[in-house]
C-alpha cells in the first residue's frame, strides 16, 4: 500500500481535501494510507518550541534540526525505503514525470516547512530532496503536500482507471490539452465546433492535435520548444 | 476587503487549510472573505447534473457551460471587477509577480474544474483567465485554489508584515533562498557555517548571496539565465 507520512506543525489540516473526492475514496478503500506527525509533539521544552532565530540574523524563524529529526525518527524507521521530500520553493520543480515515479514507489515522507525555512543540516543529514510545486511563495508546505499527494494518489492502480492513463499519455506527449465541449449545442450564441459533431474520428483527432499544438505554442513556448525538439529525427 | 469566490462541486473542502494558520487568522480578522459556491446547487435537472460526455468522444466528463454560468451569475454580479480565474494545467504558470498583482486587487472569482475539463465556451463567454500552478495533473482545481488564495492572502496588508516584504524582495531578485541554520550549534556532527556566527554583517550578506546564486545555478538554470540577463547593463 502506498503510504504518505506528513510532518507538520498543523496536523489539523490533514486529511482535509485529501479525505474527500477521489483521494478520499481511495483512502477509505485502503489504496493508500496517510500518517500525520505533529512536529510540535516532539519538542523537548515546556513551551514546545519547534523553531528559533536564524543564525546570522534576518527576519522570521527557522525550524530546528533536532526537533525535526525526532519527529522524523518517530515517523520513519531506518529501513524505510520511501523518498524523503521537503516541500520548498527552493526545490526542483515538480513534474508529472516525477509524480509518476513517486506513484510507482512505496510512498513518501513529506516534511512541511514554515516559509522561513528549516535548518539545512536536517535536509543534508537525512537525505531530503527539495521539491517546489511552483514559483510562488505559500505560508507553509502543507498545501504543496496536498498537491503532491493528490497527484500521486490519482495514478495509483484502481483510483482512476483508463481516464488517468489517457491523461498521462497526453502529458507524456508534452502538449497542453485541447479545448473540450459538451451539450448544450448552443450556449449564449456560441456553438460547438462542427468537426466535433461530424462523427469523423480522423478529422476530430487531427483538430484536437492542431488545437493542442496551437495552445501550447501560444501559452507555453518552453513546452513547445521541448516538444518540437523531441519530434526531430 | 479582498474577497475570493470559489466555484466548486466540492464546497465541503473549503475553507479547509485556509481556515487555519495565517490565512485562517486573517479570515477571522476580516482581512479577507471567502464565498464558496456549490456548482451542483445550480443544476437544473432532478439528478443535479453538472457534466456531460465530451463532444467528439473521449474519456471522462466535461463540466457544462450553462450550469457553470448559472453558478457564476449567483457569485458575481455584472459590475464585479474581480478577475475570473480557471485553475487548469493548460493555463499560464502562476508566478509570484502574478500573485502580487492579484493581492493588490479586489480579490478573485475562482472556478475549480474537474480534471477532464470545462466547456470552452464558458471560459470565452465570461472572460476567464486560465492559471496553472505547475506541470502536473491533480484530481481537480480545489487544491490549486488553496495555493492561489494562500499565496495572495499572505501578501495582504497586516497578514505577515515585514517578513513578507523581505520574502517578496528575495523573489523579485530572481534567486532561490540561501540555506538557513539555527540552534543547536552542533547537530549530529554538523556545525553551523562559521561565517554566520562571526557577527560580520557584510560577510554574512556576501555568503548568503553567494549561496543563493550557487543554488539557483545548480537547481534552476532557467532562473539563473534570467537573473544574469537582468543584471547586464
Amino acid at each position: 500500500m502506498w503510504r504518505a507520512s506528513v510532518l507538520t506543525i498543523f496536523p489539523e489540516m490533514f486529511p482535509g481535501a485529501l479525505g474527500m473526492s477521489l483521494a478520499g475514496k481511495a483512502l477509505t478503500a485502503g489504496t493508500w494510507a496517510l500518517d500525520v506527525v505533529d512536529i510540535r509533539a516532539h519538542a523537548t521544552d515546556k513551551h514546545r518550541t519547534v523553531d528559533d532565530t536564524p543564525a546570522g540574523g534576518g527576519p522570521g524563524m527557522v525550524m530546528k534540526a533536532d526537533i525535526v529529526a525526532r519527529a522524523l525518527d518517530a515517523a520513519s524507521s531506518p529501513d524505510d525505503t520511501r523518498p524523503r521530500l521537503f516541500m520548498s520553493p527552493r526545490g526542483m520543480p515538480l513534474t508529472q514525470a516525477r509524480v509518476a515515479t513517486l506513484a510507482r514507489g512505496p510512498g513518501a515522507v513529506i516534511l512541511c516547512g514554515r516559509f522561513e525555512g528549516v535548518d539545512e543540516r536536517i535536509l543534508e543529514a537525512r537525505n531530503f530532496s527539495e521539491i517546489s510545486i511552483g514559483d510562488y511563495v505559500l505560508s507553509g508546505g502543507e498545501i504543496p503536500a496536498f498537491a503532491l499527494i493528490d497527484a500521486c494518489v490519482r495514478l495509483l492502480p484502481g483510483v482512476m482507471g483508463q481516464i488517468a492513463s489517457a491523461e498521462e499519455e497526453s502529458f507524456a506527449q508534452g502538449l497542453l490539452e485541447y479545448p473540450q465541449y459538451t451539450r448544450p449545442p448552443l450556449f449564449e450564441g456560441r456553438v460547438i465546433p462542427a468537426v466535433l459533431t461530424s462523427g469523423d474520428h480522423a478529422k476530430i483527432a487531427a483538430w484536437r492535435r492542431s488545437e493542442a499544438e496551437r495552445l501550447t505554442r501560444e501559452r507555453r513556448p518552453d513546452l513547445w520548444v521541448a516538444y518540437r525538439d523531441r519530434k526531430k529525427p
